[in-house]
């Protein structure tokens, strides 16, 4: 891991070392993906047989899984994984339960009343990658919200195939359909929908390029479809100082490192102490693990910070806005009033990545690529959209009436004006 | 207006009749807008300076409106208006302080301590387009919420010359700064910084097809800027029965008609004798609108459905999923669980649309373009961020462990598990 002394770089030498590298919006995977987008809108369901069988070699009888074949998969995975997924998921629904908005219904002034009005979002759709390791949690981090949110259809792709705690996850989760596509085929199918997969409102979940640079198009089409969010590299910063132990440290930093060679990793610390062990520790504990290879090209382009202060090392870390952030500080929970820009924030020694990863209730979906600036950690509000009512009694609508009037004829929308002239003029006291 | 008698439609014909305009994301807009951001990240201010005089026939000596001239301004703003739009910001006020979140804090298993945290987004840009009506109610709808949310800076482009009104309610709502730039390079300075122009987080505001472009790309770069939401024509449909005041509906429609030639307006209603009723209170009141050409170019593509029921008016609305939802029949509360996809809802005979847009206490910045299906009206919410706090003790680590392990091991993800490992090996118990 490259070690840069904060305080001995320039403006412009801070600045590029908490740049994230450019994700490469290759033009070879737009029209790739233009090319799969015309063959589902052109051809539906023959076109997902057809990608199905030369990307992912598999030849399906049906787009649709079975419940039969739900079933039978749900009875091969072992009792004690059941038991944990179903201990994460009573803690994610307990986590996702609670943010469940309180109802906000008041008068603004007499007679004018106002409400915001929660609802679900219909039809969600949810995108779970394959490859050899079986992203089940991440079907916990999706359903679970879809489900609590009261959204009416929940479907799920992921391409064959699929992994037993897949399907069992999803059955357990709510998922009402599950069809056997991937890639960017999939994401096309859901916002467009063919003749067996139907068209939904919003995608959510991780992807390769092509399935990110997918849900990129069907989000800028009207007759598309929202997405949860733009993705990028997996990031995790960790702060400590010279209490921390290096050994959990350098944990959590090869856990974000053994994600994809393209994890950003960084640790920052006012303890020259620390970031040595750290570097030692990462160093033994490399040694043993199996993902070696991805976790070491990950690392090459690791950084650590040698900060002045934990006060300098707050500012570096609000300004790199990770998405996640472990703080193994003395008293962690002192410093989270002057934390911003996270995804999600874990406190203390006992709080690693991993737990947020699987278990503890939080989701684990983030924004990443420094968007946590802005955009939210995935939530119950994702599921869900926000409508205002307000109705006047006609008291109400009078005491309001000439506000409105001014402000319509300084706007110059004299239609807006009528709209309120005609109901006073009607009002019973002021008739003939 | 066309009247479309629903039951007498195909499928494919209510599809169609349901169905916006495409809206033309013509290839010389994006050029132009491509040229303007190439001028404004080359040469900055000076970009600034010579595109205002280009667009906007001004010569400025700085971008910056002073003190001074802002305090000029508001003296000469009306004593009655001043009431009015101090009304209508008590009003927005309430209605917007009312979203602030609970907190949400909670144990998801014992020593498993689970937090959502709403933050405010630290730097907001708003943009207010110009022209011969001053939009100052938009001021009010994007300044106010961003104050309470505690953005902690506000700043808000408009193009000169600035009307008076738009400089005091900037003011009275607590914007900073207010910069006399127009158009997409308004946009493209915020989003990227200019000398003068300080970076913002993300951007607010309406604006022509050009602005609607620059927002579109700097939401789609990843130096750029979040955006609020994509922006279409403004559209209402208005539900009404036999009961409903005929000239009311007219006022409601004509209302939407004079924002441009290119509104959607739409009557659906299960009463054929209140549709031939509107069409003639419509003819009666256009005549007397100065906007009266841009309101019968919207008129041209509007419709009215006859519905067979009010249940199905109900679904037709739903469907179409309008900006704003106009509902005049008897009992109109008893409607609302069964609405849904609307942005703003308006109950009964005395909640036209312009009480929301101005006074009520609702934001008037709404999706539109079908989006309502799954975005939300502009709320404190989009002015704020949630990240997420997870906090394990010892204990509550432990109960958790074996559930973590199994996961990570499940999902091969090594690292993950040793992290739990790591920790567990040296909990005091555990230690030899
Ligand atoms: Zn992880
Ligand atoms: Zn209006």
């Amino acid at each position: 891991m490259q070690t840069l002394i904060w305080k001995n770089l320039s403006c412009e030498e801070k600045r590029q070392a908490l740049t994230r590298p450019a994700i490469s919006g290759s033009q070879s995977i737009v029209e790739a993906v233009n090319q799969i987008k015309d063959a589902v809108l052109s051809r539906g369901d023959q076109a997902l047989f057809e990608l199905t069988e030369k990307f992912d070699k598999v030849k399906l009888d049906s787009l649709t899984v079975s419940a039969e074949q739900i079933e039978q998969a749900a009875q091969r995975v072992p009792a004690s994984l059941k038991q944990a997924i179903q201990n994460a998921k009573a803690n994610i629904e307990k986590f996702h339960t609670a943010q469940i908005p309180p109802a906000i219904d008041l008068e603004t002034q007499n007679g004018v009343r106002c409400q915001v009005l929660t609802r679900p979002i219909n039809r969600v759709g949810l995108y779970i990658p394959g490859g050899s390791a079986p992203l089940f949690s991440t079907v916990l981090m999706l359903a679970i919200p879809a489900k609590i949110a009261g959204c009416k259809r929940i479907v799920l792709c992921t391409p064959p195939p699929i992994a037993d705690e897949i399907l069992y996850t999803a059955q357990l989760c709510g998922v009402q359909t599950i069809y056997a596509i991937g890639g960017s085929q999939a994401v096309i199918a859901m916002a467009f929908g063919t003749q067996t997969v139907a068209k939904v409102d919003k995608i959510f979940g991780p992807g390769n390029a092509f399935v990110t640079e997918a849900k990129r198009q069907v989000s800028q089409s009207v007759n598309g479809a929202a997405i949860d969010m733009q993705a990028g590299p997996s990031e995790v910063l960790v702060l400590a100082d010279e209490f921390a132990d290096a050994d959990f440290v350098a944990s959590d930093l090869l856990s974000q490192a053994e994600h994809g060679a393209d994890s950003q990793v960084i640790l920052v610390t006012p303890s020259q102490a620390l970031a040595q062990a750290v570097e030692q520790a990462i160093e033994r504990q490399l040694a043993k693990l199996p993902r070696k290879q991805t976790a070491c090209k990950a690392l090459e382009h690791s950084r650590i910070f040698i900060a002045e202060s934990l006060e300098q090392a707050v500012e570096i870390s609000n300004e790199y806005a990770p998405e996640h952030l472990v703080v193994q500080v003395n008293n962690a929970r002192s410093l989270l009033d002057q934390l911003d820009n996270a995804g999600s924030i874990f406190l203390g020694a006992y709080s690693p990545e991993s737990m947020g990863d699987y278990a503890s209730g939080t989701n684990h979906v983030l924004p990443t690529y420094g968007y946590t600036r802005t955009t939210s950690s995935l939530g119950l509000a994702d599921f869900c959209k926000r409508m205002t009512v307000q109705e006047l009694t006609p008291q109400g609508f009078q005491d309001l009436a000439p506000t409105v009037i001014a402000m319509a004829e300084a706007e110059q929308l004299e239609a807006h004006k009528q709209a309120v002239a005609v109901r006073l003029a009607k009002m019973p006291q002021n008739q003939p």
